[in-house]
């Protein structure tokens, strides 16, 4: 009577998805970024999935993790770390403190395999909740909210990738000073209600991205601002931000790269830090926390290996008193669905997630996830609520199939140099 | 198809079960224990059960819960929390430092509510196990072990309850020395399997409970032992203890009170220390962690609010290089069950777990739990795996009934004055 949760099938499909020029401090979003879509089926044929990073690294990984789950239960979710501690990695791929595109902090073997286990774990966690009826919200204790509130993500951006360049075009334009940054925030409020905005910043001097801040101040006020400059500044440059703008902001995120250097900016400014680059990691979280270096932890459950360990996270920090919130890199809508779920079961969530959800012109799901007044619904219907649109997942595997390798890895310093043949990552602090 | 989840009926039985004259440093056990069992029904008729300590203060905020419960899913546990948020603690009965028999740490409203929402976490994870067809340990993750190991939990006693008090009787004899400690744990291990041996303390000076230690050592050689004098030691004799025997010790539990003397203690010892009085909430843990005053937290899923907080607080733990193991005080089979199902969920869980459980004459439960080899295997029936007597129920709720209200508050230090009537709650550090 009971379901067969055991598991028969699992299938990863690595697929390229479009992505807009976005500028970050690394450089700038490549035309077509790789990313993981798994699928788990159990012995009554029900199927689950999740998505995660899709670089080789993380193919590799996933591989010899996928043919060890065959035969395990989709509800022995414990036993997805035990997995994850059997498949070795590559030491090659996690030597350098920073990884693919720099804006994600350490890169350690042990982060690299939470990656992929949160793929696994979120398409476990669809299947369950199928099987029993129970949508993943109510796997993770039930949700407390019936919406989550995602803030709107500003990017500067070129008009259009480099010329020559394959890639799917938008109508979103440049935005590379303050007036057009407000008039991309305008068009995120119009088209999907956000009503706090986070511009990624690090691209340009300071007193650029702190003019952008003042005039989205103006052009919104009242709503809450972020600035988030993935560590590009000194203490020095972080600390001259935070006085002439910090009273607009509800946050500054990485403004300094590193526990140390976030610290010593967290002492001498009021404004509170945000992180996903100090604190990525349930190991750096001691240190942190002692030195009071971050204020707010944006867990992305990707690399934080799932959404239960999301939950742990959420936990550690309400135990210190420091707020939780969710980050986000390019994804889709499966771990928007997942995001939206595990962010519906923490009690204690008092800023908007992130999501660059609506850079993504395309999915791999039958219908999008819609954001209304700012916020996505959370779904009560079995599972994650999603449909898989195999079409869609099969045109978007074969351009991966078909691109000669140089996509298949993120690379936001090597995108940038299509453009800017000279450009070299810069060193930190750039400014 | 799907089960339907809704709580139709929350029903709550205060009882009396039998104790026999444990002493600690407060006083020794009453002859009858209040406890509280908590029966949730489904729409689908589908029961689950629960227990908690069973004193009035309990009672008083039970009644209210449950009251608000009946219409919610058993799926629904963060919901609990909420819950617990809207039932008002009366003052008066968080006023001190200690609670019931003092053994337990701080004693505030929130740990009052959530001693009481264990009861009520559990008999949902009880009911939706069922309703799912998933065991327990299942809706936690899964087990990661499939037997969880406990300590022989030891005591010095009084072969029988003052003469003229109404007691069930037992064969264990009197524990009053070295040898009858021994002895004592010898019965325990022969009986039960036990390996590892924990001596609660506070009751003789300290040089007796040394000796006892030593005997130990030199009956059981190998074996893991532990001292546990509940806090009533100065930081100079936890630390002359520390260093006399030290070597023979798993760790020391509670050898100080409060968070400055336990950090004073493990500053100057090698010997780690377990508590469950100086981390007995979410709130105590930072400024412990900070000043590394234990080594070990025991968790008491009772009032830490059910085995849901209880994985969280080992996230916690396991987030800060803190180990993690399981306290216990007088309890029955419904809550062996659910220690046992959480801590097979557990994955660094280094240390056996303490349980009453043995001392237990009588249980709610048509079958007992049973120790092999020290184990209690994890059982993979739905929801707990136990089964509720309800004759066995109605008779010790009889009891309850009956009493006129000497027993129904547990009161170490009035059941001691019934055999010293000049007895007074001993001042700390008693030593």
């Amino acid at each position: 009577m009971s379901p067969d949760l055991t598991i028969t099938d699992v299938r990863l499909t690595p697929i390229l998805v479009a992505d807009p020029p976005l500028l970050n401090t690394q450089g700038v979003h490549q035309p077509y970024t790789p990313r993981l879509i798994v699928e788990i089926r159990t012995a009554d044929g029900i199927t689950g999935v999740g998505e995660t990073y899709g670089d080789t690294k993380y193919l590799e990984l996933a591989r010899p993790f996928a043919a060890r789950l065959t035969g395990r239960r989709v509800s022995d979710l414990n036993a997805l770390f035990t997995i994850a501690d059997e498949v070795s990695v590559d030491d090659s791929r996690t030597s350098s403190q920073v990884d693919v595109g720099g804006l994600r902090g350490v890169q350690t073997a042990d982060k690299l395999r939470l990656s992929v286990v949160s793929a696994f774990e979120v398409a476990c966690l669809d299947a369950l909740g199928k099987a029993l009826g129970l949508p993943v919200h109510a796997l993770l204790g039930g949700k407390v909210r019936d919406a989550v509130e995602y803030s709107a993500y500003l990017f500067y951006r070129w008009a259009d990738h480099p010329e020559g360049v394959r890639a799917e075009k938008d109508d979103w334009g440049a935005a590379l000073d303050p007036a057009s940054v407000v008039e991309q925030a305008r068009r995120f409020k119009e088209r999907h209600g956000f009503t706090s905005f986070k511009l990624k910043g690090g691209v340009f001097p300071p007193d650029e991205e702190i003019a952008a801040v003042r005039a989205l101040a103006e052009a919104f006020p009242g709503h809450p601002l972020r600035l988030d400059p993935n560590g590009a500044w000194s203490v020095d440059t972080s600390l001259r931000v935070a006085q002439e703008i910090g009273g607009l902001l509800e946050y500054l995120e990485d403004p300094a790269l590193g526990t140390p250097a976030m610290a010593e900016v967290a002492a001498r400014t009021d404004v509170p830090l945000a992180t996903n680059m100090c604190v990525t990691t349930f190991a750096e979280i001691k240190e942190a926390f002692a030195r009071d270096a971050v204020q707010v932890v944006l867990s992305d459950h990707h690399y934080w290996g799932g959404l239960r360990n999301t939950r742990e996270l959420a936990a550690v920090c309400r135990t210190f008193g420091v707020g939780v919130s969710m980050h986000s890199n390019t994804h889709l809508g499966i771990s928007l669905a997942a995001m939206t779920h595990v962010a519906s079961t923490v009690p204690d969530l008092h800023h908007a997630c992130d999501s660059h959800y609506p850079w993504q012109s395309e999915d791999v799901l039958t219908e999008r996830l819609v954001f209304r007044d700012g916020k996505v619904a959370v779904s009560d219907a079995p599972g994650l609520g999603v449909e898989l649109d195999r079409d869609r997942l099969d045109f978007l595997h074969r351009r991966w199939q078909d691109d000669d390798g140089a996509l298949r890895e993120r690379d936001d310093a090597a995108a940038m140099r299509v453009a800017e043949p000279g450009w070299v990552t810069p060193s930190v602090p750039r400014w």
